[in-house]
């Protein structure tokens, strides 16, 4: 059980810390080897993500990453700026698979900017394409408009699609996820505009027939950032694109006010996995001690679910956490009157503690 | 002062109605001049955006829509769909500028999914582009997938592209806007990974130049998308493509919870203009008399303001629906208990007699 651990730029170090701390306490033959990345890697070896990081990661059976980014690197050229680094792993390590939970704790409840009552209990299972889509498109770049009012003038161009195969395999994951769960689907589209998301819709219909256990409902992308606000608990699986998803997760991420709380876990096709915090390197708080290292302990727990298959090692995780957040521990992001305000590091003492 | 006035599908008549007794009510010589859109354009002449209807629409100064799309025309192919003459109006016409704001009424607060702190005199004006994007991109469609793993599969696929001239009239549009607000612009982008939104975030940039006294921010659109769930007043002008415009700003309207209250304009480059309710046609309530007709009544308001360039008729009518709600009138979508509910023709009748 090899874990490379990249702690990253900002409030990642902080963080890893306190998640390797749970991972030890554990008792488990973890190996953990650590490495640079982002814009720390940029400054060890002057690429966002080093040969040697990129080998350990593909070495490792999971990876552990904390977050990059800081301001220093915002003026780079974008192939060597920190964010590079995340989406070099995805592609590398053939991470299609991106699972996001948007979900309200009951004690934290408060800390949503919904009333209590439209996002009290909430529970969605956000489930993202990583490796297609817009992101890895080609052509793309700047060229000379070709036609149209605008011939001759530069513009800036982009590659959107999806093959059958990138689909089928997503769907089959958000199906299966849905079987654990309500067993209910959201596909979200915009095949109404989109050939590639009107060949989206068609395949992942195609695979529903494999699931008729599974209900499936086809939405469109503007529709469902409205219901998102409107209603969100009616969801239970959302799967998407990269783009789509990206945009969605965060907001679903945001609904529930504690962003601090979110993991996520990238899944290869033989569920090895990245898994990380949902939340940003806050390059503001870096340093301080007080960045909340629940999301990064719980993105180890999915780990521990997704990768190796050690369901009750990342119950106990999971159980530790709701025993520090019953017993009133809040990091200051989530810090509100009435509750007990501690630092990474005690949060982080508290969950090893709460193991038993 | 001609106009073309498109009353389209589910519960556009009912709502038209209730606009065209506005503007006849304002004792201006309007010529006004009715065809049919969407399902009903394809149910009379076989096509969404019949002939003859583009070309009043062309003919017109400005363009009155109500809304598009119904059960029965789902099943049709694409091309023959009701939002198909959404998409060719804006193609045809050239209105590149769709102008959305978000704003809740004070007598609304509660019907709102957000804390009333939060969203309480929100007022965000979002600018989208609206002829450019992966919506009317070239190629387009289904082909073999020509490299990668999927080599030889079928994919589907779009081109996303943005000339400098399509940044630079919308960028004018959207700092032009801030000069009468409160002069801030976020310029939302993807420029951490599309080459289009790095072009777009480096032209924006340019023409703010001849805008110092606007201030100009730029956001990636996943943060935006939880910004405005998390401090939606924060914002005042949003700036972005049509892809991205399409999501944000159908988020920023649910914030408000009262979606059948906000109207939209869609200009081209003389102010000429579609305006229309930024909700859809609902064709679960069609025909029962129940629907909203405030958000096309005040998209007659941008009309006159933005295309005939008479301010003060656009005030008598915003006015006349403050007066509405101050007296305590309702449709069924934001009825709540203490107010009085009314149906689509009273709260028509009810603005007319509030014009003075
Ligand atoms: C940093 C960026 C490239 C990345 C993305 O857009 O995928 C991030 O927003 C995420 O969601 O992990
Ligand atoms: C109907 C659809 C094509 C359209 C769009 O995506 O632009 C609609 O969602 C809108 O926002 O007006």
């Amino acid at each position: 059980m090899k874990i490379a651990i990249l702690p990253g730029d900002g409030i990642g170090p902080e963080i890893m810390n306190e998640a390797v701390k749970v991972l030890n306490a554990l008792g488990e033959p973890f190996e953990l080897e650590t490495a640079q990345v982002g814009g720390a890697g940029y400054a060890a070896h002057g690429h966002p993500l080093p040969d040697g990081t990129l080998k350990l990661a593909k070495e490792a059976d999971a990876v552990l990453f904390g977050a990059v980014g800081d301001y220093q690197y915002d003026k780079l050229e974008r192939a060597l700026r920190p964010e590079q680094a995340i989406l070099g792993l995805r592609r590398e390590l053939g991470l299609f698979a991106n699972l996001r939970p948007a979900i309200l704790y009951p004690e934290l409840a408060g800390a949503s900017t919904l009333k209590p009552e439209v996002v009290s209990g909430l529970d969605i299972l956000i489930i993202r394409e990583l490796t297609g889509d817009i992101y890895f498109g080609k052509p793309r770049g700047v060229r000379e408009c070709p036609d149209g009012p605008f011939a001759g003038q530069r513009e800036g161009f982009d590659t959107m699609r999806y093959a059958e195969g990138e689909i089928r395999r997503i769907a089959h994951v958000a199906f299966q996820a849905a079987r654990k769960r309500s067993r209910r689907v959201t596909s979200v589209d915009k095949a109404n505009v989109l050939e590639t998301f009107q060949f989206w819709r068609d395949i992942v219909t195609e695979v529903h027939q494999e699931y008729q256990d599974v209900e499936l409902e086809h939405m469109y992308v503007d529709n469902a950032a409205m219901q998102l606000v409107r209603a969100p608990k009616k969801f239970d699986v959302i799967v998407t694109g990269n783009m789509f998803g990206d945009i969605l997760s965060d907001a679903a991420a945001m609904l529930t006010g504690s962003i601090g709380m979110l993991p996520s876990a990238s899944l290869d096709a033989n569920n090895k996995g990245l898994y990380e915090p949902s939340h940003g390197s806050a390059p503001d708080i870096a340093g301080k001690g007080m960045a909340n290292p629940l999301a990064t302990i719980l993105s180890s727990a999915m780990m521990l679910k997704f990768t190796f298959g050690r369901l009750e090692q990342a119950d106990r995780i999971e159980n530790a956490v709701k025993r520090v957040l019953a017993r009133g521990l809040r990091t200051p992001d989530i810090y509100e009157a009435g509750t007990i305000k501690v630092g990474t590091e005690e949060m982080g003492n508290a969950v090893v503690a709460a193991l038993q």
